[in-house]
């Protein structure tokens, strides 16, 4: 396939479900130019607790599949796949790829005093141990404790997001976090945003927390303007967003008009295994 | 492919994941001389929220996949699949195929007396109704209520069975229940054998549980009798068990080990999608 030179052509941004709709809202805001196709994996979510070579496999379909769509780059908005896969799918291929580890790391690094950062995530993206690789490479005084939390995103897709349960479960994961000197710490997973401000009472308001979506924005916005293929014609209207899923477009599309600025129009399910 | 009618022929039993083990156990039990196929679609798992056209397609690949083991009969072990899949890969299928909602149904309704009886299981199983219909086809008399319990799956496989988190839960899901007359109640989900303790302390004693896994067997036990296609060679050792699954082989067979009357030497992982 081409290279996709045409600044008007859309960027693909995926995730195993919903939760990258925090990252495709964030580059909506700050990006109001750019097109968007988004897949969300719903019929194989969640990722977080599958094995490195199954994420890998899913990736490099989801990525055939947004290259048919003919994408000028590529987004990784999902924490498991960005820690998982992206060093490999990206190597394969032709048009940019980045994910949301990078972005999150560097903004971590740059706001922590002490040196002492959290991360949170699903188990596969806290056993990969990727945020603590790449914030020692960009700063080897840092030290990093992770946690992963697997309860936080079926508490947040049953909707106990504000819940006393989820309040304990909070307590229960952080504890040891909250105990610790850490002055940052990373919502590695894009579902956590939906729980920041129960993390963030939980925490105190002496520790930063960094969402890695809004970092994710500011970083496809240099690459497209590096590479000369930002869209630079502006419009009257919003930008054109399309979204495919693998399962349940309906339930996708309800969630999606509960968290992004525009209402989506229709979602369009495919079978990504053909891919 | 042709009918298999080698007695020594395995079932094929399968499952989103694990949880179809706790029906693996009970065929082991029940039917020792029967060698097992098990497959557990741990790449793709849960089901429970997904939508009955991707769990009819996941459904009719695992049986061409366990068609190639030469099976001779299959057992759906999971609630979802059973509820959503069964009565279109039966039609579709040359050997016998059955699921655990008629099993589970018919205990229920045997065991009521005052013909209430409470159904808990995933989200795509109580939206399905299926456990209502079953039942109601048995017993018009019989009314049912059902509650869908997304949580407890999770809860399981994160090790929280016994932890005070899920006790509260259990409160969350099941006080319309308990507060209800109900003599009786299915566990229809796979893994809610493993909070059995905890439900029945909620409960009362005055609430029957029931597990479909153990009727599920009797069910299979009487199928292979009927079609003379049970195992009746004595054995010394124990029958063959395989295990395939389609992601994170060793978690798996950690997983068996805990809960099956005997150690699983290997798991093997295949790719579930090329069938």
């Amino acid at each position: 396939m081409s290279i996709n030179c045409n600044k008007n052509a859309p960027v693909g941004v995926f995730d195993s479900g919903v939760g990258g709709l925090t990252v495709a809202r964030e580059i909506m805001r700050q990006l109001p130019n750019e097109n968007i196709v988004y897949f969300g994996d719903t019929a194989r979510v969640p990722y977080g607790s599958k094995s490195r070579d199954t994420i890998i496999r899913y990736s490099r379909q989801i990525i055939r599949f947004l290259r048919t769509q003919e994408v000028k780059a590529i987004v990784i908005a999902c924490n498991t796949a960005s820690a998982l896969a992206l060093d490999v799918v990206r190597q394969e291929s032709d048009i940019p790829v980045i994910g949301v580890i990078v972005p999150g790391a560097r903004a971590a690094v740059h706001e922590t005093a002490n040196k002492k950062i959290g991360v949170i995530g699903t188990e596969a993206t806290i056993r990969s141990e990727m945020y603590t690789k790449i914030m020692q490479e960009m700063d080897p005084e840092v030290s990093v404790i992770g946690k992963a939390c697997p309860l936080f995103v079926p508490l947040v897709e049953e909707g106990f997001a504000k819940h006393r349960i989820t309040e304990e479960v909070i307590d229960i994961y952080l504890r040891s976090m909250k105990e610790s000197d850490i002055d940052t710490m990373i919502l590695g997973c894009t579902h956590y945003p939906l729980l920041r401000s129960g993390i963030r009472t939980y925490m105190g308001e002496q520790v930063h927390i960094v969402n890695p979506a809004y970092e994710t924005a500011m970083d496809l916005k240099e690459l497209l303007l590096d590479r000369h293929i930002a869209n630079d014609v502006p419009r009257e209207d919003h930008a054109a967003y399309t979204f495919y899923v693998s399962d349940a477009a309906d339930k996708f599309k309800q969630f999606a008009n509960s968290i992004l600025p525009y209402d989506i129009e229709t979602t369009k399910q495919i079978n990504i295994e053909e891919y």
